[in-house]
């Protein structure tokens, strides 16, 4: 996580802050390339068939959205880190992510449709085993254009203490 | 889930039944252009730069490894269903996923990797508020070409009972 280019550390994190990442919109050709790649299932690929899915209609597959909050999760903590803040060099970048939880793909995600995704810090907890790291909570949620919830899931993520 | 191209019942599901899905090889402009994407940290998309990053190389974004998993699953799972068993007209395809649990990406993908992706079954359960359908729970796993686990996660399926 960031604030206008500068990592954050574990101490900075606040409880209850909530952040708009940014928004993607789901074009119908994007939807059906990114599906055709990775997930060619037949309501992801072929809109007549997909009329005919329980979907009722072509829908993006779950990796695209979840790859799209990726997009502007990435997009609005990275821009303006420099390369040696991004690589760790002057602060620790974000350790590795000890795991999701609670993935979930609530609704459908149509041509056309625009996700908005949020993120917000749910809790932390200082690491007894390692006292310079902590863990940071977060939930993460995709809202679509009628601000239905269609995705979310919970992170926690390593963030280096000050 | 399928067998041979025919849809699985809820009752068909064996727990202990472990499936090889499929195996990707991340090709590094494969990386970069995923990562270009949606994914534009700096190790996942300038070499240089990601050798001197705490991955000490340039690795795969984590939603790529994740949209290879569906990759082999959905060649695996898929080939061969005619378009009335895809689209749930002649058997109900899996239902919406109740969600993923415990995704976690536990090792670095680096270039020319080859992940072999399974699918083990941990167990079923008939869901007493919809008699027709039971959950399928089942266990996700990468293996890279050393046979280190690098990626893994718990998935819960909706199935239809027969």
């Amino acid at each position: 996580m960031s604030v206008a280019g500068t990592w954050m550390w574990y101490d900075e994190f606040e409880t209850g802050t909530r952040t708009e990442l940014g928004t993607y919109k789901f074009d119908r050709n994007r939807m059906i390339a990114f599906a055709g790649k990775f997930d060619p299932q037949i309501f992801h690929i072929d809109e007549a068939a997909a009329a005919r899915s329980h979907f009722c209609g072509l829908c993006a597959s779950g990796w695209h959205t979840a790859a799209a909050y990726m997009k502007c999760c990435a997009a609005y903590n990275f821009a303006g880190c420099d390369e040696a803040q991004s690589v760790g060099k002057t602060l620790p970048p974000l350790g590795p992510s000890p795991g999701f939880e609670n993935l979930r793909w609530l609704k459908p995600v149509y041509p056309g449709d625009e996700l908005t995704f949020h993120n917000e810090i749910t809790g932390k907890r200082a690491m007894s085993s390692r006292p310079d790291w902590g863990i940071v909570f977060a939930r993460n949620t995709g809202i679509n254009q009628h601000g239905e919830m269609v995705f979310s899931f919970d992170g926690k993520l390593l963030v280096a203490r000050r």
